[in-house]
């Protein structure tokens, strides 16, 4: 692991992936400084070393990080577009306007791909989760005891090459087949949103609701930056799964932020859905 | 026009499309034969000569279009995925019936398009909109006083050719696209169900909500058969682009079913939203 024993900055989002990756981090020995986007993180940051900013305050990042010798940092959790009274800028900031200005303009991976090269031009390193705390993320192969049929794989064949045309425009990191029809593609709403999307459907009789029928299936955007914005599933992903009534999940493998596997399996064999890590890139 | 003087049969499902294009086609001079499908069409069918059927009673379609020496029919209306109830079949179904349940694979695409083949299987030729009523198609250029801004016309391009690319796919006869970035794109759920969601998302901050801004962009997939399942656009959908602060609306000229355009045209204009015909296929 790269950086072992220097310290490393965790930008924290919303979510409880911050803290997660900040303990993992600390497994591993890395000293840890956590800073929360106030409006965003979660209180719970505030067990680690940490301060808090608005997302406008980004002089006063920078200015802290080069108080603290730090050179290391890594964007997690999620970010709802800000308030403009957030964005209002420091002095820092303003003197950066003009990138700034640029970095809002676009789809969200370009204004996370921009805000790393801000960054870098400062003299920062950014790293990803897959970096700090690998353990956290979807691993190859069969992740629960229920296992996905014949129909579930070809439906992922399917349903992974439609995400695959859909990258260039910088959309889809998840749609729901099933048997070889596209039911929804995800873009502004996110994973949870479609899925209750389609629970609905299937409830109004829009949908075939006979039985568990459709996979969800979630990878990032091909040349997608893995420092940022990478998918994650949470029990509230599994629980809206269920209630789809689909008959599981395909995450692409080393490409999924994953809290809690154990539980997520537990929790899903339950209901009879399978979950598998699969090579999105092979 | 072909089949001038000839009787048309039209099959007909939901919505007010059926009993305009009887209306079309019989100004045009053709006798019409309505026959509606039990849950589906609305009750004003009624006026023309007609028949009911359930979605399962084909072998009665096929025997009623001998009796009258109907060969040329059209699709026209949404159908629901119907029940299981309504799709017991009669005997002449049953008959078809190997042909019939791989209808009901695939997409919708497969679907209609399957059925079109059983109906030419059996000597008749099935004609479309573009065919019996051209004048219920969206035609090329503004049909709004407001127009499309430069940045709506960029939004079009980018939008349009990712459409495109989901054609393959069988998936996407519309999505938004607001300032470069794609925020919904059409599967299962239809248009108005994916312009209630951005405004919902609006509505609670997960997208930026100042002023009107996304465009909405209707056009069929590539390659697909005109006879059947055209996009269409009504009073509910420009009321819908109005609640999702669109700032407008881009139909494939020649590919989108509109009815009362003058009445669409001054809705939309009270709302300073634009409607546009567009090539598609330039």
């Amino acid at each position: 692991m790269s950086g072992a024993g220097q310290p490393v900055a965790i930008i924290c989002g919303n979510g409880r992936f911050p803290q997660a990756v900040a303990e993992a981090a600390q497994r591993a020995g890395r000293e840890v400084f956590l800073i929360g986007l106030k409006g965003a993180a979660e209180e719970a940051i505030s067990a680690f070393p940490h301060m808090w900013v608005r997302v406008g305050e980004l002089g006063k990042v920078f200015r802290s990080l080069k108080d603290r010798g730090i050179v290391e940092l890594a964007f997690i959790g999620g970010l709802v577009r800000p308030d403009l009274s957030d964005l209002r800028p420091d002095f820092g900031a303003l003197a950066r306007l003009p990138d700034i200005a640029r970095l809002l303009l676009g789809g969200d991976d370009h204004a996370l791909s921009g805000l790393i090269k801000l960054f870098e031009s400062e003299g920062h390193r950014v790293v990803g989760v897959h970096e700090l705390a690998p353990e956290l993320l979807v691993a190859s192969g069969r992740i629960t005891r229920t296992a996905a049929s014949a129909e579930a794989l070809a439906d992922l064949d399917f349903g992974a090459q439609c995400l695959r045309a859909l990258s260039p425009f910088d959309v889809g990191q998840g749609l729901i087949v099933a048997k070889q029809r596209i039911v929804a593609i995800e873009a502004a709403e996110g994973t949870d949103l479609m899925l209750r999307r389609i629970a609905e459907l299937k409830r109004i009789g829009r949908l075939r609701a006979k039985g568990t029928s459709g996979v969800l299936i979630k990878m990032p955007k091909a040349g997608q930056d893995l420092r940022v914005d990478l998918p994650a599933v949470g029990p509230e992903t599994i629980a809206a799964c269920i209630e789809a009534q689909l008959s599981g999940l395909f995450l692409a493998a080393g490409q999924v932020l994953m809290l809690d596997r154990a539980g997520l399996a537990a929790q899903a064999d339950a209901a009879g859905l399978f979950v598998h890590g699969f090579e999105a890139t092979a």
